[in-house]
C-alpha cells in the first residue's frame, strides 16, 4: 500500500468511526429517554452506556441537552421515514393517512421504547421541519385539495391527529385492556369521520390489511 | 392567655405555616416546569426560588421527583375544578364537553405557565384519578348514555380530546399564525362532529358564549 492511498483510507475509516460514536451515543440517549433516566443521567454515565471514551462525547454534542435533542430528532425521523416509505403505493392519500395513524399505534406494541419518546416528547416537536410532520401533514393537504377530507385548518387537523396518537400511545402502554381492543382501527376511523368522510367508507379505510411494521 | 390554649394555636398556625411552606414549593416548582428548567434545578434552587429554608424542603417532599409528580397533578386538579364549576351549570353534557374544550384551549392564552405545563407534562397523567381524566371521561359516557354522542370506545374519544387538546395547545403557544385562528370553536366543532352530532348543531354547540377563565 502506497502512502498516498493511506490518507484516503484513513480518512474514510476515521468518518466511519466518528459515525459510529455519534450513533452509540444517540442510541444509549434513546434508551434513558425511554425509560425516564435521561434527566438524571451525567455525560459520564451517558459515554459508559454507549461504551464510548467521555472525551469524544465533545467531539459531537456540545452539552446533554442538545445530544436529547438529537436523539428525539432521530426517532421522530425513523418514524416519520418509514410510515412514508409505507405509504408510497397508496395513491388515495385518505387511505395514505389511515395507514399512517394505525401504524403509528402500533408502534405501542411492536416498539414500546420508540412509543415512550414519542409521548414523553414529542408533543413538543408538533411544529417541526423534521420527522412526522412533514409527512402525515401534506397527507392532510392532499386530501382535502383531492377533495377526500373536509376540513378548515389543516394544521388542526394535524395536531388533532398527532395528539391523539400520542394519547393512544399512552393508554396503550399503560393499560392492557385498553391494548387488547383494536385502537388503531378505532381511532383511524374516528379520525377519517371528524374530516368528513362518510361512515362507512372511514370504517373500510380503516380496517384493511396493513404492511408488517419492519 | 392560659397555657392551655397556647398548645391549640400553636399548631393551627404551625399546621398554617406548613401548608405555606409546600404552597410555595409547589408553586416555584410549577414555574420550573413552566419555563423548562426543572431538570436541571437543584433542591437548593428550589429552596431559594420559594423562599423557604433548604431542610424544610424534606418535610415535605422526598425528592425532587416527588415534588414535581406533585406539582403536575397540582396542575391538572386546579384546570380539572375549574372546568368543573364552570361546567356544572349545563344539563346538556354534549355542551359541557365542548365548553371545556374550548376553555382548556384557551388556557395558552390566558394561562401560559399553566399550558406549558400541560403540554410537557401532561399525557403522562391520561389516565390519573386525579385532575382531567375524571372530570372530562365522565361528560363523555354521559353524553354517550344521553344518545348525544356515538363513540364506541369512550377512552379511546377520551384520549382523543385530550391529545387534541394538548397538540392545539402546542401550536396555539409557539405559533402566532395559528393562535390567531379560533382554534378552540374549531377543535370542539371537530371533536363533536366526530363523535356523532350533526354537523350544524356542532357548529352551535362549538361557537356558544363562553364563560370568562377566572
Amino acid at each position: 500500500m502506497s502512502a498516498s492511498m493511506v490518507t484516503p483510507m484513513s480518512a474514510s475509516r476515521l468518518e466511519q468511526r466518528k459515525a459510529q460514536t455519534r450513533r452509540k451515543l444517540v442510541d444509549a440517549a434513546r434508551a434513558m429517554l425511554a425509560d425516564g433516566t435521561a434527566q438524571r443521567a451525567s455525560i459520564q454515565d451517558i459515554t459508559e452506556a454507549a461504551d464510548v471514551g467521555f472525551g469524544s462525547f465533545y467531539n459531537h454534542f456540545t452539552s446533554k441537552d442538545d445530544l436529547f435533542v438529537a436523539a428525539v430528532a432521530d426517532v421522530l425521523e425513523e418514524v416519520g421515514a418509514l410510515l412514508e416509505r409505507l405509504n408510497r403505493e397508496l395513491a388515495d392519500p385518505a387511505a395514505g393517512f389511515a395507514q399512517s395513524v394505525r401504524l403509528a399505534v402500533r408502534m405501542a406494541r411492536k416498539r414500546p421504547q420508540v412509543a415512550h419518546i414519542l409521548v414523553r416528547h414529542g408533543l413538543s416537536y408538533l411544529d417541526g421541519r423534521h420527522g412526522l410532520t412533514p409527512r402525515i401533514l401534506p397527507d392532510i393537504i392532499r386530501a382535502v385539495e383531492a377533495g377526500r377530507f373536509t376540513v378548515d385548518n389543516p394544521r388542526l387537523a394535524f395536531a388533532t391527529t398527532f395528539g391523539s396518537v400520542l394519547g393512544t400511545l399512552q393508554l396503550t402502554l399503560v393499560d392492557p385492556d385498553f391494548a387488547a381492543q383494536p385502537v388503531d382501527e378505532q381511532l383511524a376511523e374516528q379520525l377519517l369521520r371528524m374530516f368528513g368522510v362518510a361512515a362507512d367508507e372511514a370504517r373500510e379505510l380503516a380496517t384493511g390489511p396493513l404492511p408488517d411494521l419492519p
